[in-house]
C-alpha cells in the first residue's frame, strides 16, 4: 500500500479487516514498526475520533506524532492554481504540503467538501494536490467525497457482529440540523459494496448519492421501506448530491426509531458518530443492547493501526 | 486509588504529599510505570499550568500523552438527558466519553462551572457524567465545584514551608475584574481542614463557601482580620456561592498588600496562579522572598505524578 | 551555547552549519542526547514551519515535546511592569515564563513584533522579559527584530547551493497585502554579513532596515537595481522601520518575477515562506529549478537540531 485515500488503496480488503483484527487482540505486536517514523496529522476540519485513534494506532506502531490544525495554529491555504494571492490565504497548497512532506515519512488529512462546487469537491481539488505536492505516503482522513477509515472500521464492526454469511445492510438517511457532506455514505456504500454485502439505501428523493460510489446498491424512497428483515441498520444524514448541497428534507419520520427497528431482523444499529440524538436517532435505539456506535468507534484505533502498519512496511 | 475526582480519593494525604515529595527528589524511578498506558488530557476550558504539568508528570511515569481541546479542535458537547439535539451541539457527552475512554487507560478532563444553575455546577453535571459514560479512571483537572490536584499541589507546598507543626492558614478572597468559580476556594478549605491545618476564611459577606467544603473553617468578614499571626496567606478570587455566581464586592480593600501582610508571622504568600496583580495581590507582596507562587506551579508536576502513579499501580 | 536568541549566541556559524549538514547526513546520531529532557514550544502567533520541524528536530534528539498556544489553550500575556491588571490580560508574563520553564529544560518561543511601539519591539520587550524570568535557556522562534533559526537555515541553503567560495546576495523587498514585521529580513541581513557574504539590499525609499542589522550591505532603490550578476536572489515584504510599522509602497514592478531574474548569474530564489504568489513572486519563478524554497524549509530540522543539541550539550 503507498496511499490510503479511498477503497482501491485497499488490495485485498478482507485481509486487512482480518489484520485489524489480530492488532485489535495484540496492539503491541509490531510496536517496533513505526521506529524513527514520523506522522503527520493534518486537520483542515475538526476532529475527534479521527484524531484521537489515528494518534493511537501510530503510537502503537511506535511512530513520532506531529499534530497541525490548519485553522488556529496555522492559517486558510490557497487551493488554485494561478491565483494573485492578495486575499486572505497566506499560503498556497503546494508550498504547505511539499513543506509538511519534508518533515514526515507519512501524511494524513482531513479536508472537507466545501460543498459549493460539485466539481471542485467531487475531483478532490485538495486531497488531489496534497498528495502531488506532498511527496509522501497519505491518509484520508476524511476528504470531500469519501472517508476510508470510517469505512474499514465499519466493515470491521460488521464482521464481528454479522451472524449470517451475507448480512443485509440499511444505509438510511436521517434529518440533521445542518447541511453535511455526502462523505461518509459515498464510502460505506463504496467499501460494503466492495466487500460484497447486500446493500439497500434508504433517502427522500433527491438523496440519491452518486453512482459512482453507490452502484450496485437498491434504493428507496420511503423510510420505512429498506428495514424490512435488515441486519444493520447505518444512519446518517447528507445534503444532496443531485440538488449540490442543498438540504431538501427536515422530515422527522426518517429518524431511526424503535418502530422502525422492529421491523428488522434484530438489526444492530450504526453510527459514525458524532450523532444527533432524537433527530438522527432515538434515545431508544442508540442506548439499547444493539446500538454498535462505542464498538464502531473504537475499532477506529484498529483500522488506523492495520492501514499505517501496511504503509510502514511499504516505506 | 480508583479515580481522582476530589479529596474523598485519597485515602491517606500524607502519604500522597510524601510519595510526591520523592518522586519530586528522583523524577525517574517509576518511568516505565506507564509503558503502553495513555491518558488522554481532555480540555473543555484554557490551561497552562494543569495542561504541561499533567502532560509532564505523564511522561516522567512513560506514558503516551493525548491531548483534546473540546473547543477548537473539537466541538460542544451535550449534557442534558433526553434532549432532541438541533442546536449546536453535535454531540453528546454520553457518546463523547465513552469514545475517549475507549482509546485511553487513563482520562483526565477539565470542565469548569457554567455559574448559572447552582444545582447543575454543585451536582457536577458534566464531570459525573464523563465518570459514568468513560468507564476509565478520571483525574479531575479543575471541575465545577473542586481543583484536587491545585490542592494537593497547595499541601505540598506548605509541607515544604511550614516551621510550626500546625501552621495558621488565612484563605482570603480579593477582588477580581472577572466572575470566577468557587472550585479553588472550596478545594483548598476541603483539603487543608482534611490534613487537619488551622484555617480562617476572610471574605466579604454574602461569599461565605458552601460547608460541603468549609466547615470547621474560622470565617470572618473583615480584610484584616484574619492576617493575624497567619503563617501562610493563600489569596484567591471567587464569585457568590449564596447568591450564585454574583459578583457582590469590587473593595480594593481586599487585596493583599504588604501592609496586611506586616500583621502576620512573617507568613508566605500562595496563589494557584494565573494572578491579576495589582488587583489580587500587590507586586510588592507577589514578588517578596515570602511569594511561594512558583513554587506551588512547579510541584504541579509532583502532586500529579504522584497521583497518576498511584492510579497506575491499579489498572 | 547557553541561548539561541540572536547571531551573537553563535559562536563560530561555519561550524554550527557544518554541524547541521552532518546532522542532515544522520539525524540519529545524537537520539539519546536529549532523553529525559524536555522542549517547551510556546507560540504566541501561528506557525506551521517552525513548529513542526523544532518538534522533529527534538524528537531526533530524543526529546520530550510538550507545546503550548498562548491564543486559544491559553491566554493573553501583560508585558507591563506594574501595571493593575483588571482588563483582559489574566497573567503576567513574569509567572508564565517562570511557570513554563520550571516544567521545561529549554523552552523555544514565538512573539512577533506588535509593529505599534518601536522601542517596545526593538528592545525585545516580550522576548527579554521571558528570557529574564524563564530561568532556562531560551531559542527564539521569531521574535519581535529576528528569526536566526529562519537565518541559519538559509546560510545552511546558501552553502548546499553556492557555487563561488563569496557569492553575491539580493534581499529584495517585494509587495504584500499585510503589514509584516522586519524579522525576516533584519535576521537575513545579519546572518549574511557575519558570514562575509557580499550583500545587496533593494527596497523602496523608506524601507531601510536599521543599522544595527543591515549595516555592511549596499543598498539599491530600484527593483532591477541589484539583480545583476546576483547569485542567490532571497525576496521579502516587511513594513517600514523609519516610518515604524508602515505600509508606503504596493508597487508590483518589485515583485520577483522572470523578466528581471534574467538579470542574475541564474541566480537561486529563495523565501523564508509562506510567500503570496503572484505577489510576491511570479508562479514562474517559484516554480522554477532554480527555487530553493522547499529545501530551506526541509533545513529547518536541521538548522533546530544543530542548535538543539549545542543546547543539550551545555545543560
Amino acid at each position: 500500500m503507498n496511499n490510503f485515500v479511498d477503497v482501491n488503496d485497499a488490495d485485498n480488503i478482507e485481509a486487512l479487516i482480518e489484520h485489524a483484527l489480530l492488532l485489535k487482540k495484540s496492539p503491541y505486536d509490531f510496536e517496533n514498526l513505526g521506529k524513527r517514523k514520523t506522522i503527520g496529522l493534518i486537520f483542515m476540519n475538526p476532529s475527534l475520533r479521527t484524531r484521537l485513534s489515528t494518534q493511537k494506532a501510530a503510537i502503537n506502531l511506535g511512530m513520532n506524532v506531529m499534530m497541525m490544525n490548519f485553522s488556529g495554529e496555522g492559517w486558510a491555504l490557497e487551493t488554485e492554481q494561478g491565483v494573485i494571492m492578495n486575499g486572505d490565504k497566506p499560503e498556497h497548497i503546494k508550498e504547505a504540503a511539499a513543506v509538511v512532506g519534508s518533515y514526515c515519512d507519512i501524511v494524513a488529512i482531513r479536508t472537507f467538501a466545501g460543498l459549493k462546487d460539485k466539481d471542485d469537491d467531487y475531483n478532490e481539488l485538495i486531497l488531489r494536490q496534497f498528495i502531488r505536492y506532498c511527496g509522501k505516503p497519505i491518509i484520508n482522513m476524511e476528504s470531500a467525497t469519501v472517508h476510508p477509515l470510517q469505512s474499514l472500521t465499519d466493515l470491521i464492526t460488521i464482521k464481528e457482529n454479522k451472524e449470517a454469511k451475507n448480512p443485509k445492510i440499511l444505509l438510511t438517511w436521517a434529518p440533521h440540523p445542518k447541511v453535511l457532506p455526502q462523505a461518509v455514505a459515498n464510502s460505506f456504500a463504496q467499501w460494503t459494496l466492495a466487500a460484497g454485502y447486500d446493500l439497500t439505501i434508504a433517502c427522500p428523493k433527491g438523496y440519491e448519492l452518486s453512482t459512482d460510489f453507490a452502484k450496485g446498491a437498491k434504493v428507496v424512497h420511503k423510510p420505512e421501506e429498506g428495514y424490512m428483515d435488515a441486519d444493520f441498520v447505518y444512519a446518517k444524514n447528507w445534503s444532496s448530491f443531485v440538488h449540490y448541497g442543498k438540504k431538501l428534507s427536515e422530515d422527522k419520520s426518517w429518524m431511526v426509531d424503535a418502530e422502525k427497528m422492529k421491523l428488522t431482523n434484530n438489526a444492530k444499529f450504526m453510527h459514525c458518530l458524532p450523532v444527533r440524538r432524537n433527530v438522527v436517532v432515538e434515545d431508544s435505539v442508540i442506548d439499547s443492547v444493539n446500538s454498535l456506535v462505542i464498538q464502531q468507534a473504537s475499532n477506529r484505533v484498529w483500522a488506523a493501526q492495520a492501514v499505517l502498519s501496511k504503509l510502514l512496511e511499504n516505506l
